[in-house]
């Protein structure tokens, strides 16, 4: 088997880089120093995330191609909760060195696929790749705002409506799937896991390959959304970062526990005008009202409220 | 001790937010899903580079403080090398639960004193926080062409000349005498290390807190470079690349074997035409020809030629 230790940085690059996707806004591309993007209105939007093997992801359950293709979604999601179009990433992989090249391609497969399914266009512009015990991904996004101001979270407006673009809870669904059944004496098993992932396809598939709804974030954008974020550590705890960051009060409704509390959603949680146009692949979720913090189904959340989290394992590794 | 794991992640945020530099370019900072950055002239440079320990260094050798400046240092150091000016940097960081808040609150110190000191008015933007067994850093930076065009490793031209700026092989100095003094028992050790930073403190400073001439890249690509890049694998191999990717050779005299072998040197090797104005801290040390390859005073490097390579350690890890 040939490896990334006995192969060496520049030879693995060369496999890895004809298999990466190749972004419509590149200038520059991998090989130089660094590479040169456009930025056509004059702004750039910018994201980074790192996944480690352990606390965010087991190679018992992730494939390499699923872990490029979540490498590849959770970035673009953050760039498409600013209301911008995703342009660009740049990858840097810090693997053992007895990693195979097989799955090197494979991740390289999954951030091609990632990016062509999700957000037509994007590319992977440079990298980099190291030696490590622990697997590590580190991506940074980029995005444009064509003009756009960018969406924050601290835009909305009480008498606002909230909209929500994705299918929250599924993806803590599948991660608690696994917890369950996806094991072997306690120990995340890989055959354990395929008959959690026949048996449960679709919350496995949002845990394991999420698909954040990328195009709904400019389409957002362009409906005059007020705040908007990526419900990334579920559509709870997000909504009250909307509501603390835009000093008002959030009134969620017609979600099950599940639904609102969820994790890793990578949904898109924003807030319009009253008399806007919601877009297609949203749907209203609730409204908001002067105060602060947040409420399902007229049930005030946290603080002397409900604590909704009593007793509850999303799975969360 | 307050750590890392027993605070969590958005308040060890909440504390190096504040110490980190801020970026001029910056028009939307950390604590959203993604930072927005000023691209002047419709263009960003973007390189991406990880710093693992073990490899990439050792906490008995590196104090935090040395390894946020290194990080920034060597990643302004590719912006510069494609003759832009540093504007922002990423951060993301996994270190293990037990870390020190006085350990990451010196790294941010680090990486505010190396963008201050080799790159004013460049800053962090935005940043991630992970656990992970091993200290792993990934910047991201970023960088403003103010109009031109990038300069690349490709476009060097027989009859130009060589230029140099920063100290070549003091760094590999430093690590060389770090592996050989710095140890107890053939491990690293902190002790031992102070000792030879006293006794050496020109390369273990090259070494562990490297001063990359940042603002020589804009200087370089002002005076027509034809050719330029960070010596980052030391001069020999990276004035090879020079010669590879424009399809000239490169005539280098008047180095050491020391200062041509190197190693994370971070110095800029760029290439002029003949009547340009070389700028202020560069020297010339060479010139370029027909043909390929690479030669020290007059001896042909690798291939049939001289292997400068041969007993060659440059200490490196």
């Amino acid at each position: 088997m040939t490896t990334l230790g006995a192969l060496g940085e520049s030879a693995v690059l060369a496999r890895i880089f004809p298999r990466l996707p190749q972004a419509d806004a590149q200038l520059v591309g991998p090989g130089d120093d660094a590479a040169v993007i456009a930025a056509p209105d004059g702004r750039y939007v910018v994201t980074t995330d790192m996944m480690i093997h352990g606390p965010d992801f087991r190679l018992a359950w992730s494939s390499p191609r699923d872990l490029g293709w979540k490498a590849a979604a959770s970035n673009l999601a953050d760039v498409a909760a600013m209301g911008a179009v995703p342009s660009a990433l740049v990858v840097a992989l810090a693997a053992p060195a007895d990693t195979s090249i097989d799955f090197l391609e494979a991740f390289a497969d999954g951030l091609r696929d990632g990016c062509a399914e999700l957000s037509p266009g994007a590319g992977v512009v440079g990298g980099d790749l190291s030696v490590s015990d622990v697997l590590t991904i580190a991506v940074t996004a980029f995005g444009d705002l064509e003009g756009r101001q960018p969406v924050l979270r601290s835009g909305a407006h009480p008498g606002d409506v909230v909209g929500l673009a994705g299918v929250p809870g599924l993806a803590a669904e599948g991660l608690r799937l696994l917890f369950e059944h996806g094991v072997s004496d306690g120990v995340p098993d890989a055959s354990a896991a395929a008959r959690v992932a026949a048996e449960h396809p679709v919350p496995v598939a949002a845990q394991l390959r999420p698909r954040p709804p990328i195009s709904s974030g400019r389409d957002a954008a362009m409906a005059g959304a007020t705040a908007m974020l990526d419900t990334s550590d579920g559509l709870a705890i997000d909504a009250a970062r909307i509501a603390s960051a835009s000093g008002v009060r959030l009134d969620v409704r017609g979600l099950s526990r599940e639904e609102f509390l969820g994790g890793e959603d990578h949904c898109l949680l924003a807030t319009f005008p009253s008399d806007a146009q919601i877009p297609e692949g949203f749907r209203v979720i609730g409204s908001v009202a002067e105060g602060s913090g947040l409420s399902l189904d007229g049930v005030t959340v946290g603080g002397d409220g409900w604590d909704p989290y009593r007793g509850w394992n999303g799975g969360a590794g």
